[in-house]
């Protein structure tokens, strides 16, 4: 699952920027369990926290959304696999 | 910003279950950290993977806002704090 | 389904802002049915006018959810139908 | 707005595909408005309709969108027109 049989693959820049967005995502998570040890939490706080987490999340994705577009969808009629670039793409896009 | 003025507390069971459905989400996380470290991921299995990690946060939401609606929403009429449950109610709900 | 059983009803006032709201989301929808008629239509011109429409519908659907909330849900367990209140909330919020 | 500059158009196939499902969607918006002239109206049933409305309107812009993406987006790079492709395409997919 982690790495593709056509050999494209994330952008190293975007990559990194990824990585750090996610890290960050996680210490956010890590914060919201601690709130969850402390039996007097409310749950608006909780909710308004899982929101942010959520946003953060939202990011990293629409950044590693752009650069698969501009990396490899923008070119993909060119590649041949138009197909399988537009069937995954959908597939990501549906509900988001 | 953990504890509320008013004295209204997430549901221990609830607080339990978020908890740790929310470690669930953070060991997901840490997996899609190591995807990121791999310099041949492709962009659409990192995708899937943060939308993964986007529906099981959804859920941590969804409980916690269930308690909410049932243990503090239902009854803020009787308690009198209503204007201040409904204000950041919507607040949360907004796109989300 | 157009009126409840329990003689819960929509606020008058909301009932006409949504209506008002919903009649404008009526034009704009007329409006992109007119560009779809155009054979030289660009598809990010549909795309921008069909995202606009669900903003608009989005916001007649915010504003009959926080009349349900300040005049219904508030007050269910005084009620005493807070499963019932409870369980069509949840319903309409899952996949917002 | 309602043509391109670039000469790019929305397939005809689509265009009449979009323009069938958007007739039923306005259908759809007017039983909402007949529900709302009823002065006994719940708020529950206009909000599960309105929430029928909104899918059956992000089917219409899923079809487009899939359309664009087939037909202009995988070919941006060979046009050489990739960055308002890019730019145009993120702007609708933000907060989608």
């Amino acid at each position: 699952m982690a790495t593709c049989c056509g050999g494209l693959k994330l952008d190293p820049a975007v990559r990194e920027d990824a990585r750090r967005r996610l890290l960050s995502v996680r210490g956010h998570v890590d914060a919201v369990l601690r709130m969850l040890e402390n039996d007097r939490v409310y749950c608006v706080d909780v909710l308004k926290q899982v929101k942010a987490v959520d946003g953060a999340l939202a990011k990293v994705g629409n950044l590693v959304l752009q650069s698969h577009l501009k990396q490899h969808v923008v070119t993909a009629h060119e590649r041949g696999d138009e197909d399988q670039i537009l069937g995954e793409l959908m597939e990501i896009l549906k509900y988001r």
